[in-house]
C-alpha cells in the first residue's frame, strides 16, 4: 500500500486563519522549528495509479497540486477514484465540494454520515450534474468492503469501518440525534494483507490497542496534547474530551492508555494548531518520539 | 481604497484539480509563461487595518496566509471585518465555511443569495455557535449601504449592489426559480469619492459602459475569451453565454461591446483555467493589453 499524508492538521490547519497562538505565530515568522500543515487527509493506493482519499479536506485542491501522482495526465479526469469519510465534520467533507466540475467520484461512508451531509445540504447537488457523477456507497460497520471506482473497477483495497466514540459534526448538533455511526475508524487492507489503520477522531482509546496491534501503519488522533489546551489559549469551556478527542498526554491520555502496541509505523495526525508536539524542540514532542510515535507532517510517504 | 487581488481565477482555480488543458499543464510544469491562480476574491480597506473581502473563495485560507495584512496579531481574532457576496456560487461562498472557529463575521448579500445559502444548507450552522457569530446584512439593489463590522463600527466604505444578468448557482438550479437579485456587481466608494467596481459575473455587458465610466478601478468578468472555449477542451454543450459569462473576444464580446471606457485601472478577473489571456505570450493577451486592460493575477495591489 502506498500512503501519502496530504494533510496532518486538525480543522483550521496550521496556521489557522484567526489564531495567533505560539505555533501559528512561529509558522508565519518562517521558523524552522515547525512546519506549516493543511487539514487532515491521506491518499492511499495499492498500485500507485488508482488513488483513494481518506477524508476530503477543505485544502484538497492544494493537496492535489502538492502530489504529482494525483494530477490528471490528459484532457479532463483524475487518478482519484473515490473518497472514504470517517465522519461528517467540515474539515473532512468540505473538500468534496471542491472536487466538482464534471468528473465522477465515489464516496464511501456510513449511512448516517451520508444522510447528515446530503439531506441537510443543497450544495451537494453541484456533484449531481449528471447521472453517476456522485456515487455514494455505504460502509456497514465491521463489514469488509472492497473499494471500487465509479465504474466498479476493483482497486485492490478493502476497508472495514469500525465505529469509534466520537460526536456529531458541530453543524448538526441540536438538529439530529447522535448515533454510533457518526464517527468511524478505517481498517484498510491490500491483497497481500498489509494493513493501514486511520482513526483521526477517537474520544476513548481504552481497548483500542488490540485492534491496532499487528497493523503495518496506524494514523491516530493526535489532535490535542492536553485536555485543557484550548482553555490556555483563551477558549473557555472547550476541553479536548468535550470535542471527542482523547488527549495524547496525561494519566488518562492516549500514550498511557494504549501502552506498547505492535505496529510498524505509528503516527499521530489531525494535530490541532495549539498542540505543543508540533514544535520540534518541545518536551512533549520528545516524549512522543521516545515512545516510538512519529508526528505526521504534510508530504510524508510510506510504502507498506 | 487599498485593493488586494487575493484570487483571480474562476471556479476551480488554475490549475484545476481535474484538468490537464494547455494552461493547467504549463502551470504544473513550472512555466514562466503563466502564473498559478486561486479562485476569485478581493480584499478592500479604506484604512489598511479593517478589511472586507469581496466574495469568500474556497481558497480563502491560503489567500489570508499570502497577505500579512489579514493575519491576526494576538490571541484569536482577525482584521477581516466582513464579506460581501456577488452571488451564491460555490466558488464565491464556500470560503465562508472556512472562516469558522469562533470569530464574529458580517456577510453582506442580497436577500435571495442569503436565502439560497442559509435555507438550503445546515452547514452554515457551524457559523452560528454563539449569538452574533454570523451577522447577515441585506444589500437592497441600487441603494448605498455603509459597511460596518459585527459591532457596527463604520469602515469608511459604502457599497451599492446592482443586479447584473447572471444565473442561479448550479446547485440551486431546478430547486428555486431564478431572480434578478441572484447576481450583482458591487460599486464601492470611500469617503473621498474613490470608486471601485467589482463585477466578476456579467452575462450581458451592453449598457454597462456608462455605469463603469469615472471609476478609479474596475474588476470585470474575464472568465472566457470565446463562447466555445469549453467545447474545445471537450466539454460539449457548455458555452460561455450558457454559463452567464460574456466572453471577452469576438464581435459580441466585452471588448467590442464596451468600447473605450474612462477608467483609471481596468482589470479582467475571475479568469477560467482555459482562457488564453492567461498566457503572457498569447495573441489574445496582446489584444487585451493593447486595449488598455490588465489581466489580474494573485497578489496584485492597487491604491486608489
Amino acid at each position: 500500500v502506498h500512503v501519502r499524508i496530504l494533510g496532518s492538521a486538525a480543522g483550521g490547519g496550521l496556521p489557522q486563519w484567526n489564531c495567533a497562538c505560539e505555533n501559528c505565530a512561529l509558522v508565519r515568522a518562517g521558523s524552522d522549528r515547525i512546519e506549516r500543515r493543511t487539514q487532515d487527509s491521506v491518499a492511499v493506493s495499492s498500485d500507485g495509479m488508482n488513488w483513494f482519499l481518506l477524508n476530503a479536506s477543505p485544502d484538497v485542491g492544494r493537496q492535489i497540486e502538492s502530489f504529482p501522482e494525483l494530477w490528471p495526465t490528459s484532457g479532463r479526469g483524475s487518478n482519484i477514484r473515490g473518497v472514504i469519510l470517517t465522519n461528517g465534520d467540515l474539515d473532512h467533507c468540505l473538500g468534496l465540494l471542491v472536487l466538482r466540475e464534471w468528473t465522477p467520484i465515489v464516496v464511501y461512508s456510513t449511512e448516517r454520515v451520508r444522510r447528515g451531509l446530503l439531506e441537510q445540504n443543497a450544495m451537494f447537488r453541484t456533484l449531481q450534474r449528471f447521472a453517476g457523477q456522485l456515487v455514494w456507497r455505504r460502509l456497514p460497520p465491521f463489514e469488509p468492503v472492497v473499494l471500487e471506482d465509479a465504474f466498479c473497477e476493483i482497486s485492490g483495497l478493502s476497508v472495514v469501518a469500525r465505529p469509534l466514540a466520537g460526536k456529531l459534526p458541530v453543524h448538526l448538533e441540536g438538529l439530529v440525534d447522535a448515533g454510533a455511526e457518526d464517527n468511524v475508524g478505517l481498517w484498510l487492507e491490500d491483497q497481500l494483507g498489509k494493513r493501514l489503520v486511520y482513526a483521526p477522531g477517537v474520544a476513548h482509546v481504552g481497548g483500542l490497542g488490540n485492534d491496532l496491534s499487528g497493523s503495518d501503519c496506524v494514523l491516530l488522533d493526535g489532535t490535542f496534547w492536553s485536555d485543557d489546551e484550548l482553555l490556555r489559549v483563551g477558549l473557555p469551556g472547550r476541553r479536548a474530551r468535550d470535542l471527542a478527542h482523547c488527549p495524547i498526554g496525561g494519566e488518562d491520555g492516549t500514550l498511557a492508555k494504549l501502552g506498547t502496541i505492535d505496529v510498524r509505523h505509528a503516527l499521530f495526525t489531525h494535530i490541532n494548531n495549539t498542540n505543543p508536539i508540533l514544535r520540534h524542540d518541545s518536551p512533549e514532542r520528545l516524549t512522543v518520539e521516545r515512545r516510538g510515535w512519529v508526528v505526521a507532517s504534510d508530504g510524508m510517504e510510506l510504502s507498506l
